[in-house]
Formats: C-alpha cells, structure tokens, sequence
C-alpha cells in the first residue's frame, strides 16, 4: 500500500455505517462544514483521512477491512482513501464521552456546574486512561499510513495528544492541530488535573502549527501555555517556544461555500418544504433558530427572550412565528436529557400563554430534516444564533448565504463569528434574556432596505474563508 | 448629633436583634473576622459603623432609635456608634438574596452551572433597581453620618455602587471600598449584561483606594477594568486612571488575631468539648473540616476524597475520624438547600460502607456550635480546607494558630489563603477528589516533628496582618 503524503485525522470521518436487519451494511457519505471541507481539500492522490469506528455497524465494516481501510474494502468513499480505526467500545466511550464530550468539550464553553462538577477522581483518571489509548490509536494508524515529511492534520479536542505522540515516533513529519471550538481562560481551564492540563497543552504543542477559529481563542491558548507550561509566549507573532521548539500557533476563520450551499439549496426537496412552511407561516414574520440541543448552543434562554418580547410586545401577537429547529444530540449522557426537556417544556409554556385559535406563536421542531432546516433560511426575516460559548457557528453564516428576502441576524457575543459577522449582526450578551428580546424587536422593525443590506454584507463575510481555503491556507502554512 | 471622621459600611453590621415571645429585643454582638477587626479598629470616638437591618427584630430596633442610630437609643454596641438603615424587606430581599448572593457572588466564584442559570430577564432588572436603592440607603446614610473630609471604608460585593454615589455627592469624602471575596476573570464576569458589568466597575472606582484580599484577585479587577471600561491599566503600580481620575488597588492580606484567639480558645466551654471530642475519637487520628455548607466550599468532595483514601488504604481504617462542621447557610436558596442533602447524603454512604461496630469513620455536624470548633482546632491532625475558589478563607489561618500537637493543612489553590500559606500547606486542585485523597494520606503520613515544624510556621504567616493591622493599614493608606 502506498504511504500517503498528506493525512487528516478526526473522531469522525467522512462515512459511517448503518446495519439492516438482515446484517448487511450500508455506507453514508457524512455532510457538515468540516467532513465537506475536509474532503473536497483531502480528496486525491496520496491522501488518507484517519477517524474512529462510531457505532457497531462501522467496527464490523472496519474488520471486514484489510488494515482499516474501508476504500480498499471496495467501499465508495468518495474519492478519498479512508482509514477507519476499530477502538474498544469501553475505550471509545470513555474517551469520547467521558472525557471529550463531558470534560474537554465543558471546560472550553464554560459548561459546569461547578459546585457539583466535575469531579476529577479514581474513576475518572481510567476514563483519562483510555483517552490516551484512543489517542494512541490514532498516532498508530498516523504512523503506519504516513510516508516520510508527510504533513498530517489532526482535528478537534478528541485528539488532543497524538501530535505529541507523532512527533515523538517520527520527528520527520510536519504536524498541524486544528481547534474547533472556543479556548478557555487560564481561571477556567485550571480546573483540570494540573498534571493533565499540562498534558493537553504539550499535546497539541507536539504539533509544529496550531490552529484556532478566531483570535479570541487563539489568545486563550497562549495564555494557558503562558500560565501553565514553562514556555516563552509572544503574543504579537503568536507563538510558543516550548522543549527547543517554536510553535506557531494561527487563525482560520471557517467559512462556508456559498455556491455548494446554494446548489444544495436550489433541490427539489428544500423548495416543497419552503412552500409548506410558507403556508404553515402565511404572511406572518418568521424568526428562525436551528441547532443541536446542545447545553452550550441557549436554546432556553432564547426561548425565554421570544417569551419576554411577546409579552412586552402585543403589537406583534399573531404577526410573527418563532421556528425553533433543535435536533437531538449526546443524549448518552443526562445532562442533555434534561436539557431537552426543559426546551420541551419552555416551548409548551410559550404556546400556552400566548398561542390563540388561529396561531401557533412557536413551532418547536426535534426531528432532523436538513433540507427543512435550509428552507427555514431562505425563508427567515430574523435567524437566532445566542450560544453561551461557541467556537464559529455556522448557523450564523449558513442563513444570510442561503436568505431569500433579507434576515436580520440576531448573534451572541460569545460565538466565534461575532469577531467577522458583528458589525452587521445585532450582538447580544447570551446571558441576557432582556437584551435578547430586545434585539428580537429590533430585528423585526429593521427596514426591509437595511435588512437586505446587512444581509448582503453578513453573505459576503460568511463565505469570506470557504472550506477548500481554509483547508489550502493550513497546508500552505505548514509548507 | 456629632458627624464622623471614619466611616465603616456593610450589610451586616456588628450588632443584631432577637425578639422573645415577650415582644422584647435583645442585642447580640457579632463574631467573625471582619466583625471584630473592624469592631476594634472602628471602636472610639467619631466612628459610625452603618449597616443594614437584617431581620424583623432588627428592623423594630432601627424603628425605635432616632435616625437609626442604636447607640443612642441606649443600645450597648460595644464602644461603637451604630447606625443600622431599615431597608423595606422585599428590597433587601431582592438586593441581598438575588443579586448580591445569588448573582455578584457566583459570579467572583465561578459558581453558575451555565446551560441553566444566570438568566438576565425582566424580573433581573427590577432586583437590579432594588440592588441600587439599597446601595443608595447607605448612600444616604454615610452622608448624613459624615464629617468633612471624612474615611469611608466600605465593604464587600453587597455595596459595589456606594462609592460612586458618595463622590457624586460628597467630593470631600476619601473612600475606600474592599472586597473580601474573589473576583472573577474577564472572561466569565463578562456574563453579566454588560451595562450592570460596567456600573459595578465604575460603582468601586468612584472610591479612592479599592482593596482585595490576594494580588490574584486585584489583578483580575485590573483585568476586568480594561476589558469593560474605557481605563488605562497600570498593573505594576496597580492603578487605574478611568474619568480623570486615579484610583489605586491595595492588597491587604486579612489575618487572624492570633492572642485573641488563644484567650477565646482558653475558656472552659472549649476545654468542656475538647474533652467530649476526646472521648469520641480515641487514639485515632482526626481530621478536621470546619464550614458554612456554601457552594463555594466544595464539601462534597471534600468528604469524597476522604472515601477514595479509605479505599485505596484499608490500613488506616479503624486508625482515623473524619469530623467535618458544616454549618447551615442561605437557606433561602433552592441550591443551597439540595447541596446540604448532597453533603448528608454522602456522609451516610461513607458511613454505610466503612463503619464498623466500633467505629464511625465520619462525623458530620450541621449545628453551629462554635467552641465545639475551636476544640477542633486543637486536637485536629489534617485540616481540611478545598474550597472551588475563596477570596482569602480564615479556617484554613484559625486552624494553625489553635492547633496544640501541630495540624497538616491540605489546602485548596483557589483559596486566597494559598498565596500565604502555600509553602507549609498541601496544596491541592480542588476539583481533583484523587490528589486531594494522596494529600490526606501525606498528611496523616507525616512526621510528628514536620507537622509541628509547618505548623509553627502556618501560624506565623496566619497572623502577620491581624485585623486590626489590615484596618489601619487601608486607613494610612487613605491618607
């Protein structure tokens, strides 16, 4: 088998797996921002993308796969050589919710509750265990797949440690680390074990450039590495002298593709679901919010903030509808069970109090239907985006690319895309119920002029940095 | 009336009222480290303590006494003029409980669980306009109450907005305003709405001296000035220059009056308990926690690293007796109320899983019973002091200067204490349960001559600035 030159590495790959009741498996071809990002920029000769087996039916794909690679096994997967890496299902769980998703993913959006959580004890430091292992696992594959100085980019807080681990093995290759999420302050990231703090940090440093969303969250990291390590930190180049090495560490804004968007968009599916949803809505304002039930992404108190603007403003009582999309998400783990709920339930309340015979104020929408979701965007006057901590936020550039009419955008602070999409957004504090609520009003009094003005500006932004760019410009970098 | 040269604010002030089945008041004089250095500091001739009335009974005292000052309504309050302000009760309620306990206080400790609380909604601002009549009571009262050119020292995160509307009012008055709790990084005080953010900042910096009891603390009020207001920072000479002003940030370490102490400690109702405690334990070693049960504390953890170091050392089962005093505290608070269940019921299981016939490996003690404390104190091995963070924490300074055969200190990084004691202390992360269970084994491992020795010299740095030393400190300072 050939080694290949360049090499992407990230929890989940670009396919994955489903069983049918007769035992045999079916391939599906992964979306999102990153997978088709990542593929389009990965895809050809020479290259491999490096993920995890998720579910039962992708480690029986796995092991039917000579050395893990499902494209060798005759899998269509799309044109890129795909290594898929069959970990223990404890050791996945572990690592992915235990430790990724209930204590990495927590500490960088800020997400405890710290009078009870979390609590770094003897179970924990097994769960950390397997952590590592998963880590390994990946450097493993990374080694075995790489040919010498190939340059490997490893995604997200999943594999926080395989850079260190790869440098280690084989000092020739050429490493990038990309963060995919915000970074906490030093105050907050402290609560880590010290010793694993500081693993995560060298971790990443094995890589020779690394890689943030925004400067914000770049910032961050150099102030960990500061508070830390014993490292020499320059914020004005951004980088960190750390064990005889200089790190660089940069900023990609991920952006989207405007015309893949707009191609996808144009399909038949999205525009019947675009004439139901109009004559669900009728002549009435739309205000859109579409996200995973996420702790992190304030669906409650977004849900409070239309509340608060219902009721100081009865003027709009049957002239707007709030469309909420909230798919469902890790709903392994109890947190994001109550949380659901309690998104259930504001929304069951808001109808109650306000919804009259002939109009329903809020349509609370669980079930996925992405082409649903895209019609909602070409149809929004106002899109919701209120994260408590979010590393971008694509939702905030998916819906002015994709607006018909012109959509005034309603956007936290404290989402990565504020920093390029705030001067045309109305930026709330996600806190702030009140301040929410007033932009809410303030967006559906925007004139239609200033509306599609802003929108056009918010459009040109969010595709400022396409998928294939932000990719090319980290390969570039890395040289 | 005579006016006064200094001026001590805060919302509890060093006398409070009970009322009999009678109808009749009776006064009780206040403990606490704040209570009797300023008590004793303020205690003389043209000095007016003003504080708030925090009860039914103490508001039928204020009514009672001309301009609500108790002194002259024949109250002995110890040598100490006393002018207590009857702020209507759903006001202090709100002002006290919602914001300054519920909102101002979490916010320095990091204390909110995130998905779910804060929420700034309209209910908010109405508790925000009460925060700010009752900073205006006392407003209100340092005017009436000073002299020319008079010292005011104001305290705590209950009066943030006193300072400004003194000065606004009263230029000739020089102004102090302290914090005995943390303060929070920029990154998480920026939860709250930016307006009341910025009016706390600018509320402190309308006095001339602003104090903390740590440079950690100082430091991150320097660092929250220059996020959020339009102020040049000098952090070496720690200062702010903000609206033609400068203003400086002290740093004014609060110890405890060591003699004092150990004349308090001498009284038979302590030896009376020490010997009771005695008895219960034996010959076994004891590890001492003494806490109000606050979020903030992290007993439940605590209690929880005492579990994994009886499981990882059966050796000492039988051989130790964890006594922890956890105190009833806000109550009033749902939180508050289901962590004082968390801390009941992990007591029982550890008590359910390690007890014996003989033995009862943990002691919880909910009722306050202070010289039962300061027994403790004496006859304690391990000390236990973890709180998630604390502006300086006096326990963890009591402990060594009573301690009669020398006492290892586990103490938390977070406590403003470790800065001082952190050289003779276990230091331990707080949300780590693992090392703070090694921390209680070193402890118990220890020579007797190395705990004597660390003892000694806890002591010593406990006692270095004894409250009145911290007050006259800040008063030369102000000039």
């Amino acid at each position: 088998m050939n080694k290949a030159n360049i090499l992407v590495a990230s929890n989940r790959g670009p396919v994955s797996f489903s069983q049918a009741d007769d035992g045999s498996l079916s391939l599906r071809r992964g979306g999102g921002g990153l997978v088709s990002g990542l593929s389009a920029a990965a895809a050809g000769a020479g290259t491999v993308w490096v993920c995890a087996a998720l579910s039962e039916a992708d480690r029986l794909a796995v092991r039917e796969a000579p050395g893990g690679r499902l494209d060798e096994a005759g899998h269509d997967t799309g044109g890129i050589a795909v290594h898929m890496i069959d970990v223990p299902e404890d050791t996945f769980h572990r690592a992915y919710n235990t430790v990724a998703n209930s204590v990495l993913w927590f500490v960088h959006h800020l997400l405890f509750d710290t009078p009870n959580a979390p609590a770094f004890d003897a179970a924990f430091r097994a769960d950390w265990a397997a952590y590592r292992d998963y880590n390994g696992a990946f450097a493993d594959a990374l080694v075995a797949e790489s040919a010498d100085g190939a340059r490997v980019f490893v995604q997200d807080y999943h594999l926080t440690l395989t850079p260190r681990m790869l440098r280690d093995r084989r000092p020739d290759l050429r490493i990038a680390h990309f963060s995919h999420t915000p970074w906490a302050p030093p105050e907050y990231y402290r609560l880590l074990p010290a010793d694993i703090g500081r693993e995560v940090l060298t971790g990443i440093l094995g890589a020779d450039e690394v890689g943030f969303l925004t400067e914000r969250w770049a910032d961050a990291f150099l102030d960990c590495c500061a508070a830390f390590l014993d490292a020499e930190i320059d914020h004005r180049t951004r980088s960190v002298s750390f064990g005889g090495r200089v790190v660089r560490v940069g900023v990609y804004g991920l952006g989207v593709d405007g015309p893949a968007m707009q191609e996808r968009a144009a399909a038949e599916d999205v525009a019947e679901r675009r004439e139901a949803l109009r004559a669900q809505v009728g002549d009435r304002r739309l205000i859109v919010r579409v996200d995973r039930t996420e702790l992190s992404k304030n669906i409650v108190r977004g849900l409070a903030a239309y509340r608060e603007f219902l009721t100081d403003h009865p003027e709009w009582h049957g002239r707007v509808v709030h469309l909420a999309f909230a798919y469902p998400s890790r709903h392994d783990l109890p947190e994001y069970r109550a949380y659901t709920e309690a998104v259930r339930r504001t929304a069951e309340e808001i109808n109650a109090e306000f919804g009259t015979e002939g109009w329903v104020p809020l349509i609370l929408q669980v079930k996925d239907d992405y082409p649903r979701s895209l019609a909602a965007y070409q149809l929004a006057d106002v899109l919701v985006v209120n994260p408590i901590r979010d590393g971008m936020n694509l939702v905030a550039k998916e819906g002015p690319v994709l607006s018909q009419g012109g959509c005034a955008l309603v956007l936290s602070t404290e989402a990565g895309a504020a920093g390029e999409l705030g001067d045309d957004a109305l930026l709330v504090n996600p806190y702030d119920v009140s301040e929410t609520a007033r932009a809410l009003h303030a967006a559906l009094e925007q004139s239609d002029d200033e509306r599609k003005q802003r929108t056009a500006r918010l459009a040109d932004a969010a595709t400022m940095l396409p998928p294939q760019r932000w990719f090319a410009a980290q390969a570039e970098r890395l040289g």
